[in-house]
């Protein structure tokens, strides 16, 4: 007799197995009794008859309650009406770890209570699901730029530097030293790029923002890719290529975990490149033709994404920003000084900005410059010019978000369910 | 005429290229020079004729100096003298980011020198090697638990919790609360096993440790996967197959990496399971045969690991350990009170402990009086308390530190240049 997980149970019909897990549900029919053993690898349906199980057995499904840790062994079948389906017949049934009041029922809870109990909530259904789909992606991310020939460059978490402003970031004591907790690894991969070419990190990231919408988290996870002599064409090439074979692996590898969330997968059937692109300018002209008027520097809000979002049937690049809103690192539109190479991937569906890049500034006087303009400490980014001072390259990169490609391909609109242990305003418990 | 990156030259044999790259080195001999480019993906010899190019070219490859950005066309050939080798027929040549008093010169220089310019450093050959087989065993240790049903589960960086002792902990504040920075998955990836069976995650840990040897990092990546219903013999065997896996692909996979770096790969070729295993017991009598006494209860220090390795041709797997000296959540062997079901494995030639693991106590009561004898604070273990309550499972993992791995297998003793930007004691620049 074998020890499965029910995942695997569809290749031992026929066989004795046993399984290890969890009660998820139950059901009764006279003698006949239905509990639903979950073991993390998938749900199965079990088969007790009174007449075919001793007395400890049946008593212990009957006494059986939700989260309970069981060991059940039987014979596994096809299920008699749903093809594909496998479920056990019971032999015996036994509570190895008994569960009194698990507090999330099949009733409705609030979110406070279920953020609360979020080492608990990772079981139900939908969170296994949606982690499922993370996980996926995760890989899916590794997977194609192992593949398109990248070195993983893991970008320190710890940072003398304070590239996006002091106020959001997390500070710590390093040994009599101030430091801070990383909001991105794109400056350390640059010069990673003149060592490897072709690299990527992908990890954790901060901001320390007294925001409490659902589009942020104070802990997120980036992946960021950076390229020696790729220039502002080729990174929009990059980046769509990329979202539609991220997004196309969990459409293809994650179909339970899908219509577990209900899903429209109808809606990311359409992800496929060339994506539509159009400039910061086109987008200010887009907005004003639906009533929305905005003006050459003004930033585009989640609202005004939207509404471009829902003009296209796929995600849209918009391009070309005004250089006073974006980082002091983009390089200049050649043909247009006032904007800079700066690119926006825009999700469908109202999910929002997931991407954003850019090219970057490589002549070593021009970023000097910027670093004076923007009243960042010069001591700190010398050794970031100094990429510039020696063998200087064009180069770009992009970030993207793993939990809003995560809520956008998953269809959930909060990004605190995207990630096991969400960090928000006021929650770093669990 | 196409842009290739040099790794894939040699698909290009006859053909007229563009190569992007820095000039790496270069020698001349009569009417013939010879400049060596790398492009991150590899090293090429450029042949430069003074008869075949124009002046332009002939000077701008004399004047180069190292890691100058050039931009060179040529027709790919193969090596005169070594098989399987390309070289570059030089047409032109340019010089497209000059590079003047490059700080790191094929000279000697002082590891304080190189860490202040780790931004420059990583450009040299053996940086580069080292940091191809550490992106190698990360995307293999990927590989492993996706491709045997484990889920990655991303464990927080920002923790409430002070799980292994306040005094090595980074502290920030968290709007108004203090949070720590995490020295480990663990406890977060428990509950998770109880949702998704199988978990692993990999990410950045931190220690604030004083201390200054070649084995410390103050920021490191580790791998930690935690599987429910998993006792210790199935831990033992999960971590050896691991380890046989990853360090098998690396060795298939770089090897030009291990050969720049001089790596004696005979020693890595005996990395096959099953690996010897030997209890602490049993590691304190071979201890004394070496003349290396102890007594039970004190810590299997470097030096002794270091004996005990040598005594083996591959891995050893040091097992039940005595309670007083392992963490608070390691399960007690039934036949052995004295002990906990905790194991290392300590890596051949002296690179020290890589893995370090346990089964993790599964019964409420007995969790809950340990922590009270470690004097943990009782209301932030809550949570990891109730995956004890409701429904518990025995269940196991390991933690493998990545910069150890990428020592031991590249041959490398300082973990200092096993990660992208080492953060050292008084050291977080670049």
């Amino acid at each position: 007799m074998s020890k499965v997980t029910i995942h695997e149970l569809s290749k031992h019909i026929g066989e004795r197995v046993e399984i290890d897990g969890w009660l998820y549900n139950k059901r009764a029919s006279g003698k006949l009794q239905f509990p639903i053993v979950r073991d993390g690898s998938g749900y199965l349906q079990c088969v007790v008859s009174k007449k075919e199980v001793d007395e400890a057995s049946w008593n212990a499904v009957d006494g059986a309650t939700q989260e309970s840790t069981v060991h059940v062994v039987g014979t596994v079948r096809a299920h008699q009406k749903e093809p594909g389906v496998v479920e056990l017949g019971v032999e015996t049934f036994e509570v190895r770890g008994p569960a009194e009041d698990y507090p999330i029922t099949p009733m409705e809870h609030g979110t406070a209570f279920l953020m609360d109990h979020r080492h608990l909530w990772l079981r139900s259904s939908k969170q296994v699901a949606v982690l499922r789909i993370r996980s996926e992606i995760e890989q899916a991310c590794r997977d194609y730029f192992y593949q398109n020939g990248f070195t993983l460059v893991d970008a320190p978490i710890l940072t003398a530097n304070a590239a996006e402003g002091m106020s959001t970031l997390f500070e710590t004591d390093y040994f009599g030293k101030k430091a801070y907790l990383s909001q991105s690894g794109q400056l350390y991969l640059e010069p990673a790029a003149a060592a490897l070419g072709k690299v990527y990190c992908l990890g954790p990231t901060f901001r320390a923002e007294k925001s409490k919408t659902r589009r942020h988290l104070m802990e997120f996870w980036m992946i960021e890719p950076e390229v020696a002599f790729l220039e502002f064409d080729g990174l929009q090439e990059l980046a769509e290529d990329f979202v539609e074979y991220i997004v196309g692996r969990a459409v293809e590898r994650c179909q339970e975990e899908l219509k577990t969330l209900e899903r429209d997968v109808s809606k990311l059937a359409n992800v496929r490149k060339p994506f539509p692109r159009i400039t910061y300018r086109e987008a200010i002209e887009l907005l004003a033709s639906k009533g929305m008027p905005a003006e050459f520097g003004d930033d585009i809000g989640g609202d005004e994404e939207t509404v471009i979002a829902n003009s296209f049937d796929r995600p849209v690049i918009i391009t070309r920003y005004p250089t006073a809103i974006k980082a002091f690192y983009m390089q200049p539109d050649p043909n247009d000084p006032d904007v800079v190479l700066g690119m926006d991937m825009i999700a469908p569906e109202g999910y929002g900005e997931i991407i954003g890049g850019s090219q970057r500034i490589h002549d070593h006087d021009l970023l000097l410059e910027r670093i004076k303009q923007h009243n960042l400490p010069l001591e700190a980014f010398q050794w970031y010019l100094d990429i510039r001072k020696y063998g200087t390259f064009p180069h770009s990169g992009f970030g993207m978000g793993i939990e809003r490609a995560v809520a956008w391909v998953s269809g959930v609109h909060h990004l605190r369910e995207c990630i096991p242990y969400p960090r928000m305003l006021n929650r770093i418990y669990p």
